[in-house]
C-alpha cells in the first residue's frame, strides 16, 4: 500500500456548472471511476462474481475537501491509495492534482456485501484470497 | 390523449453547465421524470411488475429540439402527451415552457419488454389492459 | 437554527445505478437542491447578486454517511439545518429519511466568495445583513 | 470528412441505472465528450476564444437511436463524423460500437454563437478560417 495507484482523467464540459468549474458532486464520480480502475488492474471490480455469488461494495461513508477548482479540459492526475482493509470494509483515499497543484482530497469507505435475491444486501467478511489481491496494491 | 399531462420542475444548480444554462442532456432526465409522473398518475411506472413479471420500457429512439436556454431556478412547465401507442411501443412528446415561452420540445419512443434472467430483455405486445389504462390519459 | 427546514424529493429512475439503488453521488445533488430551497425560502440563492457583486458559496468540504439505500420512486424527507455560521463560511447538515427510517446524513461547508472577472473567486466575511437573514432560519 | 474520427470510452458504474445498463441520457454526454476530442484534435474546443471573443456551440437539435444496451465496464468505440457544416451550424453524427456490434447512433446539431455580456448568445456565420480547420477533419 506504499505507492499510490495513478490514473488520469480529462474534465468534460457536462461536468462543469454555471460557476465555470467542475460541480463538486462529480469528484465522487471521478473517485469511483478511479477505484474501478484500481480494482480492474487487480482483476477485480466494484460489482463482481466471487465464488458463485454476486458481491459488491456499497458505500457507507464518503468525504471530499476542495482546495482549488478544476476546470473544463483540465487533465487531472488521480492517486488512489487503499488506506485501510478492515474485517468487512475498505477505505480508499484519493488525491486530485493538476500538475503540482493539489485540487481535492477524498475518501470512500465501502462494505463488502453479497446481494440477496430481493435486492437486499448482507455484509460479509472479506475473504482471505480477495484480501491478498487487494493488499498487493 | 387530447389534453397533455402537466408537471413542473425547478432547475437545480448542478444541472447547469459553464455556459450558464441547463446542460442539454438534462432535458432527457426531465423528460423521463415527467413520463414517470404521467405513469404514476395512472398507477404505473417505467419499471413495474405486471402479472408476475418484471417489465419495463427501454428507450429505442429519443430526440430534443432546443429553442431557448433554461437557467438556474427557472420553474419549468412540462407537458406530456402520449403521442402514439403501437403494438409494442409507446411514443411520448414533451413540451417545455417557462411562462409563455417554449424552451424545448422532445420525444421518447420506448418498447415494452419483459426482463429475462440474465439481464436480457424481450419485447412484448402491450397487453390490452395496460393499453386501456394508457389510452385514458 | 433550532428547527430544521423540511423539503421532499422523489427518487428518479436516472438517479439509480445497476445495484438498484440511488447512486451515492446523487445525495450531494439532493443536498444542494435542499440547500437551495432553504436559501430560496429566505429570498437568497447559492448564486446571487449582493450589493452589486456576484457572490456565491463554493464548497470546501462535504461528507455523507449512508445507513440504508434509497430506491426508485421513494419519497425522501430531507431536513436541512444551518449548523454553523462562521466568519466566512456556512455549514449545513442534512438528514434524509423515508418515513421513520434514517437513510443518510450529510454535511456541506461552503465559503462566501465574490467572483472576480477572470473566473477567480475571493473569500469574504459574511455581511451582517446576510448573517441576520440566515440566522432567522 | 470521409473517415470518421475515433475515440474510446469505458462505461462507469455511475452511468448505469437500475435496469443494469447505461442510462440512455448518458449517450449524449458521451457524444459531447467525443465531439470535444474531435475539436481538441484540431486545436479547437466547444468553448473557446476566437479573435478576442468568447464563442461556443449551443445545441439546437439532438437525437439518438438505441439498438443494444451498453453495460458497466464495456469499452465503447465512438466514431465521430462532421456530417454537415452549414452557414452557422454544425452537425455531428456518432456511431457507438462494442466490437462489431452497433449499440447506438446519435446526432448533434449546434449553432456557432458569440456570448454577449448578459449571458445571452448571438448566432454568427462560421468564419472561413474555422470552417477550413473543421473541413480538414
Amino acid at each position: 500500500m506504499s505507492t499510490a495507484f495513478h490514473t488520469t482523467r480529462r474534465v468534460e464540459f457536462g461536468e462543469t456548472d454555471m460557476a465555470g468549474i467542475v460541480h463538486f458532486s462529480n469528484f465522487f464520480r471521478y473517485m469511483e471511476a478511479a477505484e474501478t480502475a484500481f480494482l480492474r488492474a487487480r482483476g477485480l471490480s466494484v460489482s463482481l462474481q466471487w465464488q458463485g455469488e454476486s458481491v459488491g461494495f456499497p458505500r457507507v461513508s464518503v468525504a471530499c475537501d476542495y482546495l482549488k477548482p478544476a476546470k473544463f479540459e483540465d487533465l487531472l492526475d488521480i492517486f488512489v491509495t487503499l488506506e485501510k482493509i478492515g474485517r468487512k470494509s475498505l477505505t480508499f483515499a484519493f488525491d486530485f492534482k493538476r500538475g503540482d497543484e493539489v485540487l481535492a482530497q477524498g475518501r470512500i469507505t465501502s462494505v463488502f456485501c453479497r446481494k440477496l435475491g430481493d435486492q437486499g444486501m448482507e455484509s460479509l467478511e472479506i475473504p482471505d484470497e480477495l484480501r491478498r489481491i487487494l493488499e498487493v496494491g
